[in-house]
């Protein structure tokens, strides 16, 4: 054994030219099973070494979905992709080719961890669409609106710690929230967003049975899965019940500027800078494929939070940054919004107008915004249950299940209409109704296939306390 | 309080036409302070919410540093950066005009979490160039290397588990172990790479400590910072050890292809498929921007990083992915890695040419690839505490303390030659004989400055053993 000698020129790597021919013998030699890894189903040997939250990492249902929703013949209301069809491509490529040119060498490196500050000043001109007046020092760039959950549930969750969702909320949330330990407790919406009276209840109930609340998260704008935003009535009672029970708010908006009658909702932050985490993304305003999303929180998180995006990614995609900030600088991209919106209103009218015709007897949210309608079952019919079902049927949908942390939900499904065109969400509830109305014969003829029927007829706080 | 009504049509967001005077006024009621919230220095209101992992995160001495280096006058030998101004800008931006015309739909679009399943083909096509047989089914698409440090180091790690690494380490890599609460055991490395026995003795060292080792983490190729990679020969020692003590290895490799000579080793992951998480990165043989790595792992361990990528981010750049795809399809890459070869070691030898010249009395390494030099400062010099004064001379360099979890490598500098050019590299090195000198000086008159001077001569553990 020899440690480098600190006081001699050491030349390494002295070895060279290894034949291919050489090695592959030499590997084949000390493992003849390369290559064949991932074929059959044995024991894992490392089974033993994952740490505790490995086991929270639990198969999404939206992942798996997404197999499910690639089949062409499958019309699918059950992911949450945006139609980005009508983004004009060739004026987008050509404006990528020109940044590549002129900045390439500044696009293709690293960047610094915060974000690119020119970007960091377009987030917040976008942000003021939404009333806010945020510093770009406050801004954060994220690799999605999903780092950006990722990163805040790190800094703020040990295990067993409280978070406070909408009943229901979002699954790839719900998902970070799990895979941290912590426990989820849902306090009720309803066609008004967040109810406050009931938020207040629910902090007192979860404190008074020693639970550790760490934040509110709120989809504040037009709510994934149901469809509505909190009210203009309702911010700033929601903001300041928060305030006085000294609990965080982590404000997830990525549908609010997708209103279609163009309302916008002043954000939750602009009420108290000081207590909400702003989470903003070009995802739906844009496009997904880039990965860029934005938080903003008071300095102190935010330092934070530059700090766990560094040790998770180093640094965001100068590319895709300079990408997006160069789009909001050369192109209408407001003009853009309104072309979405337009387009997104004609599919939630194509499928309000099929759940009327094919499904009178469901439920559901008529969304003045976003993507989704939150559809409420006929009594007796569980919408994991049927899931298997309507594929069969070639409709795919997202059981409610997926919005709860507690396997509440079943008596609802998620219906996306932002991705098929009219004709297909048409088609797509036709097929849906004939599921459902052999599962209504099955339920008349065997009884209830609810597995999970929770009381939603009531504000009292549901059985996953801590 | 009203729930939603599970029987009847509910129409969301009547509330319309908010004009921004209003809400900016009701803001500016609600919260005077709006905009403002970033000045000023004040005591941070949720100082007790924060998870105990967050008092982990430390700022990167790496971190600190690019904010020095981007200063003009400042010839900078600390960062990572490559140089990437020999890239053919002009294809690449043609090559991301037709992409985007081409395939703009998919390539904005949202991907599966995996990564693209051709872009993960043409993955183990360039891994093929060290010796990597592996499926495509068992790779994971990250953002940059980084990210896969960080979702390994969470789904393995609870607090007080063991790392074992080299001493010295990646800094980058050290950030996350110790954010997620790892305790980092350093094992020696001489001109050879890691030494295997060394490694033994640790192994069992540490056991019979108690100490719960869960992976070695392993920069096998041109290594950060030392610059040495791990020997032909112990190689599959070095892999046997491991598996005889069940120990996972986590292979990073980032400049495994960057050999001066050509020389490539065939990666620890050929020997032992199931017993080593392979790391690889286009950052270095193409360019960071797009922040793209990938990761190959035995298949249980895949299916985990997978869950754990979702969480984090749902899914990588489609945009970046179908780039890189398309660059590897329609360049020639090895010719460019070529480039960057004769480029890098251009600079290399520069530094050595200087560092000879300059500073004849301290010890480093002569790399045969990579980026970085490993130099020995002369006997009572302390690299942290001389940094400000280099930087005064405007030279810049990472104390070798970066690359240890436990405040050794004082004693140590890491200097790059990747970023400036040559005349530069040994401008900054004229630089830093003077500031070397007078801190000589300095030590001759008032003895050692040297704050943590570990015995590096015995391979005995170290005292920072759990």
């Amino acid at each position: 054994m020899q440690n480098i000698d600190p006081r001699s020129i050491i030349h390494a790597g002295s070895i060279r030219t290894f034949s291919t021919e050489h090695t592959q013998d030499a590997a084949a030699a000390a493992s003849p099973r390369q290559g064949a890894s991932s074929h059959g189903t044995r024991f894992d040997p490392w089974m033993s070494a994952y740490a505790q939250r490995a086991d929270n990492l639990r198969e999404s249902e939206i992942r798996a979905l997404f197999a499910v929703a690639s089949r062409p013949e499958v019309v699918s209301l059950a992911g949450g992709m945006p139609n980005i069809k009508d983004l004009p491509l060739r004026e987008l490529a050509e404006g990528a080719r020109k940044l590549i040119e002129q900045d390439g060498a500044q696009a293709l490196q690293y960047g610094g961890g915060q974000g690119w500050e020119p970007f960091r000043e377009s987030c917040c001109m976008v942000m003021a669409e939404e009333h806010i007046k945020a510093d770009p020092a406050d801004v954060v760039i994220t690799t999605g609106s999903q780092q950006a959950l990722d990163l805040v549930t790190q800094i703020f969750i040990n295990p067993g710690d409280v978070i406070l969702a909408e009943s229901p909320s979002y699954v790839g949330a719900l998902s970070v929230f799990t895979a941290y330990q912590a426990k989820v407790h849902h306090v009720p919406l309803d066609e008004h967003g967040l109810v406050p009276d009931a938020l207040d209840d629910h902090i007192r109930h979860v404190r008074a049975q020693g639970g550790n609340i760490k934040f509110l998260y709120t989809c504040s704008g037009y709510h994934n899965p149901a469809g509505v935003p909190i009210s203009l009535e309702r911010r700033p009672q929601i903001v300041e019940i928060c305030k006085r029970h000294h609990i965080l708010i982590l404000e997830d908006n990525p549908y609010g500027l997708l209103g279609f009658k163009g309302d916008i909702y002043p954000a939750l932050y602009t009420f108290n800078p000081e207590g909400v985490i702003y989470l903003g993304t070009f995802s739906k305003i844009f496009a997904p494929g880039l990965r860029v999303g934005y938080a903003v929180a008071p300095p102190a998180i935010k330092a934070k939070l530059v700090l766990a995006a560094e040790a998770a990614i180093l640094s965001p995609s100068m590319l895709a940054q300079m990408a997006i900030h160069h789009y909001l600088r050369d192109y209408d991209w407001k003009a853009q919004i309104e072309v979405y919106r337009a387009m997104y209103q004609e599919r939630r009218d194509a499928m309000i107008e099929a759940l009327q015709e094919y499904l009178p007897d469901c439920s559901y949210t008529v969304p003045e915004g976003g993507f989704y309608t939150w559809v409420g079952l006929p009594e007796g019919i569980d919408a994991k249950a049927m899931l298997p079902r309507a594929v069969t049927e070639l409709v795919a949908y997202t059981s409610g299940t997926a919005f709860f942390s507690d396997g509440q939900g079943g008596d609802h499904m998620r219906l996306s209409f932002c991705y098929p065109p009219p004709e297909d969400i048409r088609e797509g509830i036709r097929r849906l109704a004939r599921v459902v109305d052999r599962e209504r014969e099955l339920v008349s003829m065997f009884g209830s296939r609810v597995i999970h029927q929770p009381d939603f007829s009531s504000n009292a706080p549901q059985p996953n306390l801590p």
